[in-house]
């Protein structure tokens, strides 16, 4: 392994900062009691849980009671989906974009048994209102989601549209912000949404649940237990969580700015390579991410010469079950599938990492270019 | 607040100790990367996560593949519950015994839809066997679960004699370890079993499920992803429960023999004073933890008054959905339930501690009776 390490693989999880570290150790020394029970101890716990809860509601723009904490992303989806569908008696088909999560098709396909209507989207990756319209205002629908962002072509969605179409046919829309949340201004047009705070530099082990008042939905769990995170969640993460978040909001004009520019920097200097096709919105899009696809060239390869070469990239469904299995996003796209590498950047990442990064990619494809033809 | 509080609610969650805490900062240094992915960060994620893993199987005696994590313990009951009980295809009822957690008792009655057989237990804890033999060998009796040791009373059940029974008649045994694990010897008669990291110090936000190979299951969940937690867990928190369950294991002869002699203590002593009631099997049980019942006093006030006193302690049902209902436990024990009061010890309760308890206690039952007999 290189001496110097650089990890660009910054979609989903990140290094922890010192003060994200700091808010955890906090946590632990002043929240390891069970928030639901009747201690002092407990008293502080719960105290700071509803903290977290608050802060990261302000985020939002909704109030502390509109948010919950969820045991993963999975996990959130799962209950949200289940919980909105199950209040939308007789209706039971779910309407989601074609580059969805798989974790939101396949909870969908799930839990509506297979009747799941995706909706397919442009090759910059925005979704067909016009079919969306068409699908939502079918009398069998009972709930649409639709990303806020794309987590692996940075794409971002137009929600005030897209939250038109679902409201005018009364149909709740489930917003993904997993990719966006920490990164851009918070979306303002859903009526339920899921979040995730390692994405946005907090350690992993939670997924946030916020849900409007109006919204309706139905427990799908035993009585008595937060339906949200049956059994609870970790006090620490979720203030290392909300912690993270503050820290994220805070330089979101500026870092988000410096990433931009890194991104379009990437791009511009990646899509003038050979056979290098760079996906996504160029304009509407996350900061941070960028997906290029290899035309001729296998994704497993380039990933392993970059590990060599010190860099950690994503590859393949950067999000997706198993990470060489051809990207659902991409082919929903039309775009080419072969290899692909995604690249994600954190405030961690310096602008001089994105130099060598750039000046590193036509040695690693000449190499990987060289070992294919030598295996013909 | 007193200037010292003594924890005195030990039974789920204790003070985390200073080793455990390194252990958790090492995993968010090492461990924040997603573990299922490919970069050299991710394979370092892995690690510590099997690591972990095979350090909870070492202490069941189980192989690493055996042990896997669920994001809490009712998370994990549903899980193993639900798998075991779906490869049982045909049977459809459920065996408990009446003096399970209410997280499995719930469980069973969601999964089984209402289908589940309370064996009873007599007055010292223990369940009865020819009831429980009658249960199982019923042919529509899918799985049977069997806690370990009580997290009320403390009483342990005599396994060897349980798992016999169930073996015979060829019915999965679920053990519920959840309070025992770190505390006495493991258990070695069962076919699955659900332990939790928090009652053994770690930081809570997992569940530990352990499963023999012989023991059939089918998944209940989307393709693809981890069945017993969807979106994986927070490997720093699997480190730490690792750790603390090394450290508590190291001291169990010492620190158990500590306890016990100090629970003696306050058995002895308490049940001395009047309208005070101890529950449970004074010698076949857990090390730390005794429920005094009272013949006329309410669990609130006395919670309350020690809290003042600074004396965290627990009450009504300690691990029910509401604290001040009556305790399950109890009233499936055939004792008191008007007010009572749990008392779980940890390494961080001085002898001198326990001394204080004890001498406070009866101005404190003196304060409640005083209080009572005003308000009428």
């Amino acid at each position: 392994m290189p001496a110097r390490r650089t990890f660009l693989d910054a979609g989903g999880r990140s290094p922890v900062s010192a003060r994200t570290v700091q808010a955890l150790n906090a946590g632990i020394a002043d929240g390891w009691a069970d928030p639901t029970r009747l201690t002092s101890e407990a008293r502080q716990s719960r105290a700071l849980l509803d903290g977290a809860r608050g802060a990261i509601a302000d985020v939002l723009g909704v109030s502390v009671e509109n948010v919950h904490f969820a045991h993963s992303v999975p996990m959130a989806f799962e209950r949200l989906l289940r919980a909105t569908y199950a209040a939308r008696r007789g209706r039971d088909r779910i309407v989601v974009s074609a580059i969805e999560r798989e974790a939101v098709i396949d909870v969908a396909d799930f839990i509506a048994n297979g009747a799941v209507d995706r909706v397919q989207v442009d090759p910059q990756g925005h979704i067909d209102l016009a079919a969306l319209a068409d699908y939502v205002g079918h009398p069998a629908t009972a709930i649409a989601a639709v990303q806020h962002a794309n987590h692996e072509i940075g794409t971002i969605q137009r929600l005030d549209d897209v939250h038109a179409i679902t409201s005018a046919a009364g149909v709740p829309l489930v917003v993904d912000a997993t990719a966006s949340l920490g990164h851009v201004e918070p979306p303002s047009h859903w009526d339920a949404l899921v979040a995730d705070p390692a994405d946005w530099g907090a350690p992993a082990g939670l997924a946030v649940v916020a849900i409007r008042p109006q919204t309706r939905w139905l427990e799908a769990w035993p009585d008595g237990d937060d339906p949200w995170a049956p059994g609870g969640v970790s006090v620490p993460l979720a203030l290392a969580s909300a912690v993270a978040l503050q820290e994220r909001m805070e330089s979101l004009t500026s870092e988000g700015q410096r990433q931009f520019d890194l991104v379009s920097r990437i791009r511009n200097d990646m899509s003038r390579m050979e056979g290098v096709h760079i996906v996504g919105d160029a304009v509407e899009r996350l900061p941070h991410l960028v997906t290029a696809a290899f035309l001729y060239l296998d994704g497993e390869p380039l990933v392993s010469r970059l590990d060599r070469e010190g860099f950690s990239v994503g590859s393949g469904s950067a999000c997706g079950k198993s990470q060489f299995q051809p990207s659902q996003v991409l082919a929903a796209m039309g775009a080419l599938t072969h290899g692909n590498v995604r690249i994600g950047l954190h405030p961690g990442v310096s602008d001089d990492d994105v130099e060598r990064f750039i000046a590193t990619m036509p040695r690693v494809i000449e190499g990987v270019r060289g070992s294919m033809a030598s295996d013909e």
